[in-house]
């Protein structure tokens, strides 16, 4: 292998540009020459492309966001769109790929492996850690740190003002971000997608609280919980309890950016080195991971297809801890 | 004077807990007893108030929020509810009070003050800096900075998808907390209740720029603006640019939580000093305040009723940062 | 099982107050008395008990630090000493300990269950990661993105200036703090105890990067480190590169504070329910620890004794990295 | 005017870049060409000069450091250096300059103007905020804050370990960080240039502490005290006091970096827009600042020579707070 390209796609996630430049700097390494290719696969079609050398990847592992940038494709979902996309690829003499994101652009790795059968090995870069695959993906310890830093701030003016707080944070269909969010923020309520936390449950827990003369409270909705948004459920929790004073924070894409933290550097890091050398050593069409804090390769098709549960002990824990 | 009360009324601001410890640490400094009055004006009214020693404020500088909590009170707007106030306070011998605090707690004080003479001496304490007679009120440097650091998040993730991002910060009805956030945050726009910044204009800046090929932007919005909230411009923007990719984010309550930034603390401090000192000089009816560095004493009644204009020349900064 | 005692000994670590909060929930939740004793050994032997409340640990989850304080004890070494605690728990029927902190505190554990019988459950609580029976210790991923936050600040003014800097981080005598900040600071070189890196390799990798056009570099030195401290390390290198510009930085206690990150939040809460329980099913001289995601049980005499080798391919990357 | 060059030169300071992006975006605003020179007076000296766009300042104003790199030169302190870094601007067709930098770079700037009359305007940037014609420098609101986000995490484990901690900051000759930390830090003592503050008084207020039960102290000293480094006073204090239980933290280059406050990027971008449009008007060799909310341009000689008393009642703030 000579030539490699790398790109990022999908929604950003912190540490998207340390995963780059572990990629860079493990091919300069190894001698291999390294294209970076700009706003994913749509940029692979146009031919943005361009060689990125030891120091193009300087001072970028503390960023937030992505060099590269991003961005879905609605053309590279035809194949025509693959077909150009190849066709540049082919031009530079690109024999290999790292594809930076989560599902979406495993799907599209996975059938441009299909077609045209190019090497491609991906790096999990998503906040939302909803990938099989991996025990935890690039960007998601830097987003629960965002949350749960904002949840401190808003449990100040809660405990200030004897509120209730429904607080909504992101992880698409999971409760992966709400779940550490709800434990670290000392919450009384969690509702996720994968559980089923009714409107009763969370009524009743709130009027439990103030018989015992607790006064201000924190519940966390995860966007992809059955009940609702965040204000779905708190409108619907105070038509039961009129004189709950409530308040609503979505935290948005706060969540998304942000410099990344120590764990995500390591993690993208090691997962970036893990990428170029699983090419070399002739991989391929698989996605570079840790389980149980070995390195891992599994095929795109299981990290798309396969589900991780969540671990059902969290929910308990916040019970326990919210006593 | 032997024996004060303080007391956090209204929304709370980071910074208080400072000024509270300022307010009784001088106290004791100068041998006054200090007595906490908790949930501002119903407390007073309830009777929920307590000695403060110098050790019950150690370690609360830092603290976001009001260790003696704040609330809005309906009681003490009837003459009855300010009655019982009053007589709670006489009963504990209480010859004078400081209230941290925005314009309604200073209009409450006034009222009180005229009915029973009590004197009152007042901190500026809300996160909107929209009161007459200082510069800056508690908590607002770090209400902006809060934000700001929101905002460079966001940039991350705005710049990677060449987004329209459409960012609302707090304020009430001025735009003191938005203009250091767009000019801090380099947004490209501002829109302010100050001034007039139409859809029109938004349009034409945003298709200005993409002809120069920039891909992302920042709009900040002040929550009082007339063009109404983020999500409503965000809303009209889009429908004379259907193809801008667009996100709106609402800032919300985190903003008036955190530990306070050093500005704060010291700002706190000084006019908690200020305050007991005011009220030991025989002042009355007054709110502390700093204006270009001066130490000032400004009447309630003009803290309430006068206007604080807002620089008009940042408003053209933005523009010329933007460049 | 009736009544718990809860104390943290040796040096404090984020993370502790969030496992305290957890031990004395979980108590609480199954039933069971819990007594906070302060000052580790040191108020066990002095009687300075007393009793928790769920209430007693509300809003401490985010808090650095211990609320029931730390100390070394000589007296707990003595016969004697262990003796007078006993009794001092034994007065109060205390039936089962909790003891957060490192190695110090279990071998102390150790003994006084070997003298006296009464059940003891460990969490390992220390920055150094340095004990075996759990991937990570609490507060050490707190103290990792401290250091790593500081030496984000310092390579801005290490470029700016085109300086080396040697920065010394804590970790008593494994490279388990200096690991993260090497890989996640983007640092050119990492000295650790566990590995020779001689001061002719760091001079010989300054001549290399220099002659590569490269002009700051960042030189991470664990406090343990064979060569010395980072300013013995510095002067050395200084020796036989009169012409560099260097300075040293040496982190301190600095590493120690803060709010405890997500990942210990989670971990602390993990493992002081993990603890409780573990009294409950009668296990006993045994510390907590999550290995590979599972909850596991390790004698303290094993985490005391025995080795926890830091992975050697980490070296390697920084190597690679620095390309 | 049709070309300006803007350089930063001495210590680096946070918002330095804030400033230099407002310096290119006005001059590009008001039709003016800009030139970067890098490495200060060095890169002058050396031709290292290029021209800067509006884009080439984007995404920075958050950055610490600077992108124009920063240096000492020895070269421009001798005649000829000078005439050779006027030959460069000359070159280039350079009409004026904006020097970013501290009472060194204003006396390069002001020997450089009497030699070749090039106007020049500067921008005070410097952490130490020791400039006279100004209340505030760029990068001192910065410094401050980090120097106590510091101290805050310093406190966690001061108070539980019931320890006395010495903690070093930075400010040249002055006391204009160490008092704000001191306050804000919730510190007993501070110790600066400006007043003489005795070991004697040092041992006297921690002996009277701890006969009050007070366990745990914060003692700041200015790195251009008197009585000596942070070491030193700590080494002298614990002669008096064997059973003292001290610690030393000097904080060292962390103060010089991280990210700009809110403050400091508006005063950053309120003096880089200063400077150029005061080229623009006619005005050179002064200093832009901002006194008690106004805009002012003081003569360098002025900036250089004359003293900035600090305010001695914030000495005396230190005592009654920490009563």
């Amino acid at each position: 292998m000579k030539k490699i390209g790398v790109f990022t796609s999908g929604g950003d996630a912190p540490g998207m540009n340390a995963c780059i430049r572990a990629i860079v700097r493990t091919a300069v390494y190894h001698g291999i020459e390294v294209y970076g290719i700009r706003r994913g696969y749509n940029g692979m079609i146009k031919g943005e492309i361009s060689k990125l050398e030891s120091y193009s990847v300087s001072n970028i592992i503390q960023k937030g966001g992505t060099i590269l940038r991003s961005a879905r494709s609605k053309d590279f979902m035809t194949k025509e769109g693959r077909k150009t996309a190849y066709e540049q690829l082919q031009k530079l003499g690109i024999e290999g790929l790292v594809a930076i994101g989560g599902d979406g652009t495993f799907t599209g790795a996975n059938i441009f492996f299909e077609e045209y059968g190019l090497p491609t090995i991906g790096a999990p870069g998503t906040i939302d850690n909803d990938l099989y695959g991996t025990d935890y993906t690039i960007g998601y310890d830097t987003a629960v740190n965002t949350a749960l830093d904002a949840i401190d701030k808003i449990r100040d003016t809660a405990d200030s003002h004897d509120r209730v707080f429904f607080i909504e944070v992101m992880g698409r269909d999971s409760g992966y971000i709400a779940i550490p969010c709800a434990i670290g923020g000392g919450a009384e309520i969690v509702m996720i997608p994968e559980t089923d936390t009714s409107i009763d449950y969370v009524v009743d827990t709130l009027r439990t609280g103030w018989s015992r003369s607790k006064t201000s409270f924190i519940v966390i909705v995860a966007e992809g919980d059955a009940e609702g948004s965040a204000t779905e459920v708190a409108n619907k929790v105070q038509e039961a309890l009129p004189h709950m004073d409530a308040r609503v924070t979505i935290l948005g894409h706060v969540q998304r950016g942000g410099s990344p933290t120590a764990a995500d550097r390591m993690l993208a890091s090691q997962l970036g080195i893990a990428c170029v050398e699983g090419l070399i050593s002739g991989r391929q069409n698989e996605m570079a991971g840790i389980i149980d804090g070995k390195l891992t390769y599994t095929p795109f098709i299981d990290t798309i297809t396969k589900d991780k549960p969540i671990n059902p002990e969290f929910i308990n824990m916040v019970n326990i801890l919210s006593v």
